[in-house]
């Protein structure tokens, strides 16, 4: 019998209703087919933080938040006292900080990632946010950390971001790859008021229009030199690599998801191994949940980033895997079955 | 200064724009203001599972599954293979069974509650459902039980409930209580077919008619004597004392929910002590709660019932509560507010 069979034949065999767990039974499925096992595992998850600022961000068009604060807020996940600290502890998911591009000089025996590949990139109001070679520098390095954690016995994998200035790269990747107009993929970021959304809308429409970004829908890595971030394109290697090496990804928010237009590009099987953890708060995120034909499973009016969604969303994907494993049959309970 | 700024000057000024967290935010600063502290706990979570046949499952007009599920049910949740099972073993959450009526004399030495008040109710195609003195025996047990929680440390309770037919019991107190057409009440239930929803239906019809029910929206305990069941008569008495004890109630679906429509037109503050787990796939559950204006935490297209919607919501739960004790400040993290 083809596994699938096996594992639906599983499912509709517990002592419950068929289809009463709901989008529990697809994240089982999904999990099961992914490992190729109808008894699959979350081994050693783990959410990857990648950091980086944007050279957009200096003179402070596109967001209300000092760039300053990227350097910040890495200060406060290694002090552990940001949102995505918490409910990592919470959720025994491993924590891993990435410095991708981050403006500042860390200490080096900070207990992170140093990876950067520049302090920042350039403001692509003005050139190209990056060099192909600064790409693919970045895409490799996601994919090398995503080996080391797969090493390690990591099965299940989430991926946040930390960069002030970075819903406006997000922004630009949705509207050239999804080909939906840019104002309706520019949303209010971290606590950006009408006005400054409204300069938000026209910054990024000239960019929009200098980089000729229409033409790069089936361009991925030059999308990425022109508009992205070291995080995103650090990110990609990372989905890359997860993917070819079967494990799990929870994808989190609006930028991680932009992240994975690119990555999906590149190997469109990506999107296979991707479990949605929520729908975010920011405007735009929904459409490119449309757009993939994908259903989240939290709708909780979030908007932090971080990888919050994802930490949030390991425990429910654990209770499809372990309703999967531990839960009786009719057969076994002796419970009538209709 | 009044609590409820100081947990919302609290919850601003943690490391997060305004607002980021969502719904999270908004559970947070309800656990505070019930538990009156701005640093919260979640203390001991139980969910007690009542029991119970209904005279008109005997029948088989309003449900696929045959009566004796529900006993057969109960002795799987004792032989913990049940999906409240997994997810409260998961959790850390303590499981607690009630034989609240079920149609089987239960060996006595079997570890649950044994509070049954007969086995099952009448046929209330034919008369009542139960007397007035066994509605209110069966609310005064469940009024016990949860002092005994209470007694041991437990300050998050979440009801669950198993018994053939009680969707159709919750239909009927849905459309008396909210004066809502009892055909927009019932949905399918645990696997209820076209064929089975229409006459499903058409006996409703005849019951709502008979016992003259749209006469009862203001009469709850009259209500429960004609149309209710013992499990649903014991779950309100368990809402009444949780309330009055400050206890933290996670609603679960169709028939929890239907259960505090009776209790909350009992004492219309028991509401506020409420969390709405999640939407049930059952139709009318999302409509009962567009009419008590409340935002479930969960959209997983559940209908399984058991308390298993209330367990899938506790993690989360327990990370509002988490984010609002453990996260740093702007001024704690040393970062630049907006």
């Amino acid at each position: 019998m083809e596994i699938i069979k096996i594992i639906e034949q599983k499912i509709n065999n517990k002592t419950k209703p068929i289809g009463a767990l709901g989008l529990l039974e697809t994240i089982a499925l999904q999990v099961a087919l992914i490992q190729n096992t109808d008894t699959p595992a979350l081994n050693n998850p783990n959410i990857i933080v990648f950091a980086a600022d944007h050279g957009i961000a200096a003179d402070g068009l596109v967001n209300p938040y000092p760039q300053a604060v990227t350097a910040q807020m890495v200060l406060n996940f290694v002090q552990g006292g940001a949102a995505i600290n918490v409910f990592c502890k919470q959720n025994n998911i491993a924590l891993s900080i990435v410095d991708a591009g981050v403006n500042i000089d860390f200490d080096v025996t900070l207990p992170i990632y140093h990876e950067k590949i520049a302090k920042g990139t350039k403001n692509y109001l003005l050139q190209d946010a990056m060099t192909e070679q600064q790409c693919n520098e970045a895409i490799a390095k996601g994919s090398i950390l995503v080996d080391e954690m797969a090493n390690n016995g990591c099965n299940f994998i989430g991926f946040g971001e930390m960069g002030i200035s970075n819903t406006s790269s997000a922004a630009l990747i949705m509207s050239a790859i999804l080909q939906i107009p840019i104002d309706d993929c520019i949303g209010r970021g971290t606590g950006t008021n009408d006005e400054q959304l409204q300069t938000k809308k026209e910054i990024l429409q000239i960019v929009f229009e200098k980089h000729q970004l229409q033409k790069l829908n089936n361009n991925p890595i030059q999308l990425l030199c022109k508009i992205g971030g070291f995080e995103i394109a650090m990110m990609v290697g990372a989905y890359l690599k997860a993917a070819a090496l079967n494990i799990t990804i929870v994808v989190d928010g609006f930028i991680a998801t932009a992240a994975l237009l690119i990555a999906n590009k590149i190997n469109n099987t990506v999107i296979n191994h991707c479990i949605f953890a929520h729908t975010s708060g920011e405007q735009g995120h929904q459409k490119m949940l449309q757009h993939l034909q994908v259903q989240p499973l939290l709708q909780l009016g979030m908007r932090l980033g971080e990888g919050t969604g994802a930490a949030l969303a390991m425990p429910l994907i654990q209770s499809a895997i372990l309703f999967l494993n531990e839960m009786a049959s009719f057969e076994s309970a002796g419970v009538s079955n209709q």
